[in-house]
């Protein structure tokens, strides 16, 4: 089959060979499947990445030196079931947490030498995580699950209270999901900033309540425009005058050096940090200010198969504006371009690729 | 009244003026007071830890330049009261949260230019906090109140279950009081590394299950000795055989650069890092490796009156092991070579100072 390879650090449009369903799997034909900005990072430097992965006791079985087809945000159609994989009829669209599982197995699908991910005509799934799409929800749409998954988990993990203002640091794919799942709730005020106007009018199009440009005015100014103390004394003084306040939440959604210290010095105290961006590099924190703060910083990764399922449920129900987000649709063709074009935030918020198209 | 000042980086003993009990205040009577890890900090590096402070949008309202009197774990006895404070009889042993405040204000009680701490013949308390010592506590332990109540809140700051994994890293005086509030619990199993033997011995008194000296073996080879699933796949089989695996916690009470990669690349997946020692420069860590363990990390401050009580509560009947406690007494004179003393790890755990002895 055709498949978009990284060989060598570079992508190449080639045949591959396909494997065969197992007991349990299902082969599946690739409607569409989104490019994330994890997949822009592990073109590059993919040998960090599974270094990072093992050091971090998981994901590091990938051999960088070998071929993988990435692609781990999808929606595809059933063609058929391996051994006892009956559930589904052929021609059924479906959606899937990217993994293989089995009682004794358990892969990547998409960040793995042996399960070619969405980028590649067919897939190898599992019939145990597929979900069936929803007559109705668009296949572009029902290839948003994953990342928006992403989102509902950074929010699920937070400690918020109706009362709790929360700013999210960067519009990208993560943070705009994050507003999408605060949304859901009902949660405001939702404070988005991001250095990019495309950003920004996605971020606004998702339903944040305000958008800052950060190089006009500090995320952090909003705090107190929104009424949460900033220090110990003025959350004492909110206390006594029977004021709500609500732990305030700071979702970052960036992931570049720097990002995370500049919070902890804007953030008011007692603030839980929700960190969703992925900095792959060593960073720089002032403990001693985190801990005059008292602030609560959760490390976020994935979701659980119930998040994924809401997410699915959320956009079927239209409880999420996605129009903002598909921006580009390529094929196999079209996906080395993709990843240039993507380092371009004014340019895209997510692109598909459609391998059978 | 006699009392030790700092006064341009120095300990001195000297005169100083008292103030009277204004409202609801209480002149009391130093009976012993301990010496913290942050009055040695603040002996030498007070302009950094008064910017951190401002920089934290609190505590940053001393004057390193003008005279200061430490001294914030103490047992004092009452002389006499301010208005309308008739609460105690002059006689009456307390202690308190070190703060004075009232409807309109909010003092520190020794980190104040104001309110002399208890490294003073005599102090001014607010009435309303004072916590009267049962009959039959002595005053060395009673005395002991505050710094047990740093290992209380941050004991309770942690999601703990039956079956968490507890690890302690650093056995001074805050270590030391997580791990009695850990015992108090009935809490195990305990496991507490230090360098240092003294420590090592404090640690086991006070009811650690198990003592790592982290120059003959890494600290977190303990995990797996006592069944924590270290990597996602780990986790997964346990819960597959229907094993118990509560959330492991991580209590870093050292505060040194570098401690706190350190826990992040050896502890356990979905860990909870307690932070409650207090690194006062830039440090270094790796977030990714913390987004892939998907870590919880957690920086406490202090306790609350409920917390203060409570350990009040756990000395008084005989809950928390005291003894290894106190290696030292010394009178005002005495003081700045106990600052001295108390850098070598070997030497003591906690001396107290009593100022009327």
């Amino acid at each position: 089959m055709r498949a978009v390879v990284r060989r060598a650090g570079k992508l190449i449009c080639d045949t591959i060979d396909e494997l065969d369903p197992g007991p349990g799997q299902v082969r599946v034909k690739t409607l569409a499947c989104g490019i994330c900005g994890s997949d822009l990072h592990a073109l590059h430097h993919l040998d960090h990445m599974v270094e990072m992965g093992r050091r971090s006791g998981g994901g590091g079985d990938m051999n960088p030196a070998a071929d993988i087809v990435f692609g781990h945000e999808f929606c595809a159609e059933v063609l058929e079931g391996g051994q006892g994989a009956t559930r589904f009829k052929a021609g059924t669209r479906v959606v899937s947490m990217p993994v293989n599982m089995s009682p004794t197995s358990f892969d990547a699908v998409g960040y793995s030498n042996k399960y070619p991910g969405g980028f590649a005509e067919r897939m190898i799934l599992t019939e145990a995580l597929l979900l069936e799409v929803p007559n109705g929800l668009s296949t572009e749409h029902a290839a948003l699950t994953e990342p928006m998954a992403v989102g509902e988990h950074a929010v699920a993990s937070a400690a918020l209270d109706k009362t709790s203002v929360a700013l999210v640091i960067g519009c990208g794919p993560v943070g705009l999901a994050v507003i999408a799942a605060l949304k859901v709730r009902g949660h405001g005020p939702i404070i988005a900033a991001d250095f990019s106007p495309r950003r920004r009018a996605a971020a606004e199009a998702m339903g944040a309540h305000v958008v800052i440009d950060p190089a006009q005015t500090g995320p952090h100014t909003q705090w107190a425009e929104h009424g949460v103390p900033m220090t110990g004394e003025a959350m004492r003084a909110a206390l006594f005058s029977g004021a709500q306040t609500g732990r305030p939440v700071v979702f970052e959604c960036v992931g570049a050096p720097g990002v995370l210290q500049s919070v902890i010095e804007g953030c008011p105290t007692k603030a839980q940090i929700i960190v969703a961006g992925v900095c792959m590099e060593a960073d720089k924190i002032e403990p001693s200010l985190c801990i005059n703060k008292q602030l609560d910083m959760r490390f976020v990764l994935g979701y659980a198969p119930d998040e994924f399922a809401q997410s699915l449920f959320n956009i079927a129900e239209g409880k999420i504006n996605v129009e903002p987000w598909v921006t580009g649709t390529v094929g196999l063709d079209g996906v080395a371009q993709a990843f240039v074009d993507l380092g371009n935030p004014e340019a895209h918020v997510k692109i598909l690729v459609t391998p059978n198209a």
